[in-house]
């Protein structure tokens, strides 16, 4: 992503060393590493560097944070590849955690990964009062996540609904929750005001709900080569998709929306949104 | 267990109350429900509450973290159960939650659990730096306690520890690091002062090692209808137990030691430690 690169590799060593330093196994450390230095595009840290940053925070203080979400979205990732979950073999090119270690292995990885994000965020150096605030985003942000894979993979959703009523819901929890308290963490590690938290909640949850939209996308129009993932899978699973629901032309025009609404949101922050306002271009015109 | 009936009465009704009023799938819900509203002692919101008590604290003030304690031990027994894990079909009687729902919902719940227990210590009226330490106790018991449960399923351990000592590294995580924390947990919401929090942590260790040793004498001493589960198993399972390891005889020593322990730990608190002390006899001496 244009211009983060320093952001990025803050993050990087961030979480390469946050889990060191803990009485914990050898092989359940491993683990957790493995499927938490995967590489992947760490929106979500980034989101909440930037927004702290955007509130007027410095940016460091937001990594505790960040790092925590990050870990919540890794272990999401290690139950989801599961075999009684979606059965995936590989991630990002590589063996998932359970075929890398074992079954048993991945389901305990995947729980420390939760717990040692709340951990995380206790050792950040913002007031208790902040602390406390954050971790109740992220533990409610981590219970949507869950509910919306529910949602997705297990039904429970009101039939009455409209297919595009479903998808909103499914994928305003399973991403999007996690996305917003991403961008609400930073804010809230910054002491922003009220006004501010609101605009960084409306930018966090047009975000978050583009950021699927575009994935559903690429999903049906990109090459497994272009994207390093099997690609045409939800098509296959028979899963809800935007593409499948609304089309291909009418996702395009909603991702506009969405990305017009996250800027608009900006708004409040004149020059200070700069880096937000492109971090949303980027999202909204992506190819993998 | 004598005399706690009313604070028993006080979990129970505050367990089933406190799933509620949450935006989340039914399906979700009732499989967390059934995993966390399966009787069980309550041992651990119990502590909680008479720690906080004789601590000088109000008991009610414990709930919200003594119930979290109980969210994590029904979330680490749904996940336990799994077929990748100790495959276990029942559980005090019933059908364990991977059969009644399904190996993903199973999944699904236990992370929900962990996710609800931290949103739940952020639902309590006490002071918010206290909310910060309780979860951060939380937060590393959660991970040591799976840290246990490593070591105890997929090994990791120290092969130049005596067998006796890799039992108890085991069991000071597995079942000994929610327990203190349970303990430690009430001793924060009531403002402790440090002796006394010191007092109810060496209380609480052991009697989470005690009443881990009574567990492996029932299993190896009671029969199944007895104790409504399976006995043996661990034996059958090739698991290190304290009577394998110490005998029979030195596991009754052990405990004695350890109950002499924790009366210990609570003469700081002369009179005001009547009915911890009396919980440790209980637990000293049950056989189911």
């Amino acid at each position: 992503m244009a211009g983060h690169e320093p952001y990025l590799l803050e993050i990087e060593a961030y979480l390469a060393a946050c889990l060191g330093g803990r009485d914990l196994p050898e092989n359940l450390i491993g683990a957790c590493r493995y499927a938490l230095l995967a590489g992947g595009k760490r929106l979500r840290p980034l989101l909440t560097m930037l927004c702290c940053e955007c509130c007027g925070g410095e940016r460091s203080l937001a990594l505790p944070a960040g790092a925590a979400v990050e870990m919540i979205h890794a272990f999401s990732l290690v139950h989801d590849d599961l075999p009684a979950m979606d059965d995936d073999d590989l991630r990002r090119g590589r063996p998932t955690v359970h075929i890398k270690f074992s079954e048993a292995m991945a389901i305990l990885a995947g729980d420390a990964l939760q717990a040692l994000a709340f951990d995380e965020i206790c050792r950040s150096r913002v007031p208790p009062a902040q602390v406390a605030t954050v971790i109740r985003e992220l533990a409610e942000a981590t219970s949507r996540m869950i509910a919306g894979q529910v949602h997705d993979t297990l039904g429970g959703l009101d039939p009455l609904d409209s297919p595009r009523r479903q998808l909103e819901i499914i994928h305003r929890n399973k991403t999007g929750a996690l996305i917003r308290a991403a961008c609400r963490m930073g804010a809230i590690v910054a002491a922003a005001r009220q006004r501010e938290l609101e605009a960084i909640t409306r930018y966090g949850e047009a975000v978050g709900l583009m950021f699927q939209i575009v994935d559903d996308l690429i999903d049906v129009t990109q090459s497994p080569e272009h994207t390093g993932k099997a690609t045409g899978k939800d098509k296959e699973a028979g899963k809800m998709t935007f593409p499948a629901v609304l089309g291909i032309e009418e996702s395009k025009k909603e991702i506009d929306r969405l990305h017009g609404e996250a800027r608009e949101a900006l708004g409040v922050f004149e020059k200070r949104g700069a880096a937000l306002s492109a971090l949303a271009e980027y999202l909204a015109t992506r190819t993998r």
